[in-house]
Parts: structure tokens; sequence; C-alpha cells
């Protein structure tokens, strides 16, 4: 199975990732899974509405969004409305039976929602009520199986739900490494506002080629944002069976062609 | 099989709803289907990111809105992100499976789009460019047929989609006209803002009890608003061979549960 995750930048070229994807449809036999994002459609969305949103980062250093029903509201209209359906008609367009799910539908990501929440603010750890947040445990993978055998391409986003129906944000990359044991899935494209994996955030030409999946955890300290989780689940990801991620540039014409053709990052096994 | 259609306004009910369409989902084996609206919430939304909306009149004397691309963005955030995963989220938290599902997903609403637009400006008839407005053509019968025998509820919201991928907005008085053939839909419940049919729209002691199919006619040309078209399709469900249909307040507890002991309005054919 190959997964394809497309980062929720508005400079990516969805178009072209979509044409990309139509033909992967084809060559790898209709065993194709999309997951996406729409964090800046989210975030732009929210300040038309005049909704704040409030960036947190938690005990481990790693950024967020704090989720509150207004927030979650907003995460719904963009992540499952907007950017799902936008992703699923261009498919269609292509020939396509691309089907969009968020994690609610058919209990297809099942998160339990953290109880407690601690937040960095400078060097202080600071105990904040709870959000809407969850940690992922269960994927529905029949739903996604028989989708794919009945010929259709499983679009996804979050959030996902939890065993009392709430709605939780849940992190796409973790979402993305529960998923790969129970759906098998071996090659992994990730596509973003980037060339691919930069030593340096900073700076597009620091672009690393190939990396070993067991050398990930060493970029894991100079790492800055939200690439520390990338790390981490990128890890994961390997340990439960992936075998192959490329990471590269999805704002320019076909995306998963040059990634094939050597541009981008190539992390192996 | 049992379609539940719920309104578009924001003082329904929708925890009241959802409770009975869980307990409605056990006692006919599986056999429902739910559509669902959001134009008040489409509004608001729209109005709140000074997205202005038009109001226009068909010939035929039918309202809508001027279905343009900022008008489809809203649209799909409304219906397809927050309302349609609200509700499935809420049957969730009742032990049902509930998968939501736009018209575009999986091709289940293929729409043609409307190449003219003719409106009515006072008693002038006018063409203007065609909008994102479609009719409805073809339903995916088998995607939701396979997701119900799984176990699966759908629940189903506008907009469509053209063979081309255009997202189209449709009707959806209409998209249930055409759902009832295919999937041998015998009783309808709907679910909105009054008690029931009402003989005078603005009077909510005007309720007619029952009516038969074949009378439905006899009520259009006094018809208002979006009643004129309502008419239409209810008139065009039965022709197809639906045999019930319960009309009945969707703001009140156990909407459904007083619609079979009684209350509201019973269409027979």
């Amino acid at each position: 199975m190959v997964l394809v995750k497309i980062g929720g930048s508005a400079d990516l070229d969805f178009s072209a990732i979509c044409s990309d994807i139509a033909e992967l449809w084809q060559c790898k036999k209709r065993r194709v899974i999309v997951v996406h994002g729409a964090s800046q459609f989210r975030n732009k969305i929210a300040e038309k509405l005049g909704i704040k949103i409030r960036k947190i980062v938690s005990a481990s250093g790693v950024e967020s969004y704090y989720s509150d029903d207004k927030f979650m509201d907003v995460f719904l209209m963009t992540y499952s409305g907007l950017i799902n359906k936008k992703i699923t008609a261009k498919l269609i367009a292509l020939g396509v039976k691309a089907v969009g799910l968020s994690g609610i539908d058919g209990k297809l990501w099942v998160a339990r929602r953290k109880k407690h929440l601690y937040i960095k603010e400078g060097q202080k750890l600071k105990l904040i009520k709870a959000d809407l947040s969850g940690k992922i445990y269960y994927i529905n993978s029949n739903l996604l199986l028989s989708l794919l055998s009945a010929g259709y391409l499983p679009v996804i986003c979050s959030p996902a739900v939890s065993e009392k129906g709430e709605v939780l944000n849940v992190d796409n990359d973790a979402a993305i490494a529960a998923m790969i044991q129970p759906l098998k899935v071996k090659v992994l494209i990730s596509l973003f506002s980037a060339p691919g994996f930069l030593r340096n955030a900073a700076d597009e030409n620091s672009l690393i080629k190939k990396i070993k999946a067991r050398d990930l955890i060493k970029f894991y300290s100079s790492a800055q944002g939200t690439m520390k989780k990338k790390i981490i689940f990128a890890k994961k990801a390997f340990d439960e069976g992936l075998e192959k991620a490329y990471l590269g540039d999805g704002r320019i014409k076909q995306p998963i062609k040059k990634l094939f053709s050597g541009e981008g990052t190539i992390i192996e096994s």
C-alpha cells in the first residue's frame, strides 16, 4: 500500500498533486490512500471569522494549537469540508472514484481525549484545562480496505472521534504512523512546502538526499517547531513496518514523478 | 428503506433528532439513510466571512441562491464540514456507526451543470450567467447499499458533483426524489421548523394532518417560497415509489416518535 500525505499549506499545487496521484492510482493497481492537512486554510478562515487561535508548546517542546469548541468548528469546516471535498472533486475530475472521509466517519480514526495538558511557557511547565485533542489508538482498516477493493480511493483528514463521539484534534503524522501496520503501508509519499528534509529549515539548499530510518533521531535535537514531532512519528512509522518514505516539494508540477526520479529526500529502513 | 431528512435550520434539536434516528436504526434493522441540510448555518457563516449571497427566483417561481465559487466554498464548509460531521459524531456517540458523505464522495450524487439560468426580477424574465448549480441524474446506490450491509449508516448532504468534477449545488428535495427508486425508499421522515405541512405558512395552527399524494399538487398555487419546489419533489418521490411521508417538527424532543404517534402530517400514496 502507498500512502500519500498532502500538507496543509496554501501554496501547494493541489491540481499537480492530484494529477500525479491519479497516475499512481493506476500504476499501483489502486492500492493508494491519501491523507491531507488544511492548517493554513483553517488559520485563515479562523482569522476571518474573528476566532482567536492560540499556539501552545507541549512539555516535550512540540508546537500545536489549543483546540476548543470554536477552533474545532473551523477545523471541521476547513479540513473535512473545504479541502477534503476539493481534493476529492479534483480526483473525480481525473477519473478516480475518490471518497472523502474524516477520521470521524465510520469511526475511521478512534482517539482518546487527553485528560491533562501540560504546556511550556518560556522555561516553565504549566497545567492547563484539557482541550479537544486526542491520541489515536484504533484505525478502522476494514472500512478502508472494503472501499479500496470496491475501487474507491479514500481521501482522509483529521479530526478523529472518541468512543463517546467527541470530535478530537489529532496530529496527522501520528495518525499516519498508526495506519502503517493495520494497512500494511510500505511506501509513504509526503508533499509539503519545501524541497524535502532540510538540515536547516530556513535554507532550501540544505536538502538531505538520503537518510537511514535509524538515523532519523539524530536530527531531533536540532529540529524546530513541528519538525520535532514529524521526526518522532516518522521513526514510529518505520518501526511499524514502513519501508520507504519520499519527502518533497508539493508546490511544483509533477511532484510525485520528480520524487521518483530522485528529487527530494528518501528515507529508507 | 427509510430516509430521514433533517432540515437546515439552526433551531432544530439535532441531539433529539439523532437520538430518535439511533432507535429507528435498530428497529428498522439498519435500513435507514439520513440526508440533511445546513442552509441557515451556511448563510450565517457567509455573512460572518463577508460573502454576499444573492437570492434568486427561477422562471417557475422557485427561490434559491446564486451559487458562485465563494458561495460554494461556504457551502462545502458548512454542509460537508460542520453539520455533516456534527450529525455523524452525535450518531457515533449513540452507538451508531455513521459515515458522513457529501454527494461528491464516490460520485454519490452526479449532476449536470445547468447551462442557462433564467431568473425572475419582478415580473420580468432575465437570462443571467450560469452558476454552479446542477440537476441530479444519477445516484451511486451501490456505495450506499454496500455501506449499509457492512453496518454503516450513511449521513448525506449536498453538494453534488458533475462527471467533470465540478462541485454543484443541488436541491436536497430533488436529490431525495432521485434516491427513492434506486434505493427502494418506502418511508420518508422529514423534520423541519414547523409542526408539519401548513395550509398557511405563517400560521402554525393551520396544520394539515393527512394528505393523499395525488392531492399534493392542489397546494402548489398557494404555496410560497421554497414550498413550491418541496411540493413538486414530494409528488415526484411518490411517483418514484415512495409509500408514506411523515412531515413534522424537528425542534422538539422525540420528533420521530411523535410523528409515529400521530403528530405532524402524513402523506400517503
